[in-house]
């Protein structure tokens, strides 16, 4: 009832907005509700978020040989058993890779390497060898059958523990067996160091990289500050 | 038998290594494969990735009382029909409510807002309103049954099509139904603008909230320059 109240006088209110202005600027919170709405822009059904990563997956053809692309669609999926999601379209070479192998790595590059990483994402491995073309160093996990980019400073390696078809891409759950990151970018406690990691950010709205900007605040501490 | 010869010799590299230093520092590549894997410092298998986002969920209980939490554990996973997924776990106020009504928000908050958002995330809309508690305003979704947060700049309308527990947490794929923005971070040609939104970026090593750094490249053409 509430609701179809909201939509009906929602409809009037847009009707009196259009023909009157802010004629229900004093309007009830359920009036508000739907009038605030209006304010924000539709810009459609589009796969956008800020932010989102920079991936670079590495996986083995059948022969063997060492190929990894960029994806922008992934993050952790859950804490226990540590996973990270991964979606890839079924048209990629990595697809099958991944589908024949059941893993996966992800290296996660520093800004540095923007012109490798995008690399990664633009040429095929069904019929580029990457690693060469970008002289970067593939290096075989000791725990799971993928490669991973040796001068990335912070890789994960993932053993795919679930395959979810969703449309036009496929999600890959892979369980993290281990991370590994150079000494250089770890801090003082051994705990990897975002600042010196320097990763990138995809901005899939205008596609483009960003870099990791300054320290706001503690996670789990900034909010203790409310209703003090 | 290639990769019982490298692990093999592997073996010898590192007893070589701890007692004669870089005696074999002019091995092939198969060698070096291995030697560089035992560069990176393994970390354990943790849940850390850069970035994660700072999505506001937001959901309604059985009364209808309008909820948020945050969620670092998402990301796109589709891109047709156009998906997002979070993880959640079952304990939390958040996953009762989606449940039942299959549908969520995810609201980006502003860096200017890290307090609220980072209170969205320390207390349960179990015992709290928090949305009456960060004085935030919640809008009922005019496409899925859920509220997002009025003052954010930027929010996603999703629909629940898939469900899949995976331990901890459960992982809901969300189909976009929309995308809203406020007029002020749109870019000239309506576009979301990132530097606008400035939205946060979460650090699951030190559990740190850090802002958008500056624009890197363009994607899909900063990977032109290799090999050229």
């Amino acid at each position: 009832m509430k609701t179809f109240w909201t939509a009906v006088t929602g409809r009037f209110l847009v009707v009196g907005l259009l023909v009157t202005g802010s004629v229900f600027s004093q309007d009830s919170t359920s009036y508000t509700d739907t009038k605030e709405a209006k304010m924000k822009k539709s810009i459609g059904a589009k796969t956008i978020v800020f932010p989102t990563p920079v991936f670079v997956v590495g996986s083995y053809d059948k022969s063997g040989r060492p190929d990894a692309m960029v994806v922008a669609w992934g993050g952790i999926c859950c804490s226990k058993p540590p996973c990270v999601a991964i979606s890839i379209r079924e048209a990629t070479y990595t697809y099958g890779n991944i589908m024949a192998r059941k893993a996966f790595t992800i290296s996660i590059p520093s800004e540095k390497y923007i012109q490798e990483a995008d690399y990664f994402g633009i040429v095929s491995g069904r019929t580029e060898d990457k690693f060469a073309a970008t002289r970067l160093t593939p290096v075989k996990s000791d725990l799971v059958d993928a490669p991973y980019v040796k001068e990335f400073p912070f890789i994960i390696e993932c053993s795919v523990i679930k395959i979810v078809p969703l449309g036009l891409h496929t999600l890959f759950v892979g369980e993290i067996k281990d991370v590994k990151a150079d000494e250089a970018v770890l801090g003082k406690d051994g705990t990897p160091d975002i600042e010196k990691i320097q990763p990138m950010i995809f901005d899939p709205a205008n596609r483009a990289y960003y870099g990791i900007g300054k320290y706001l605040g503690d996670a789990f501490s900034e909010g203790k500050k409310i209703n003090k």
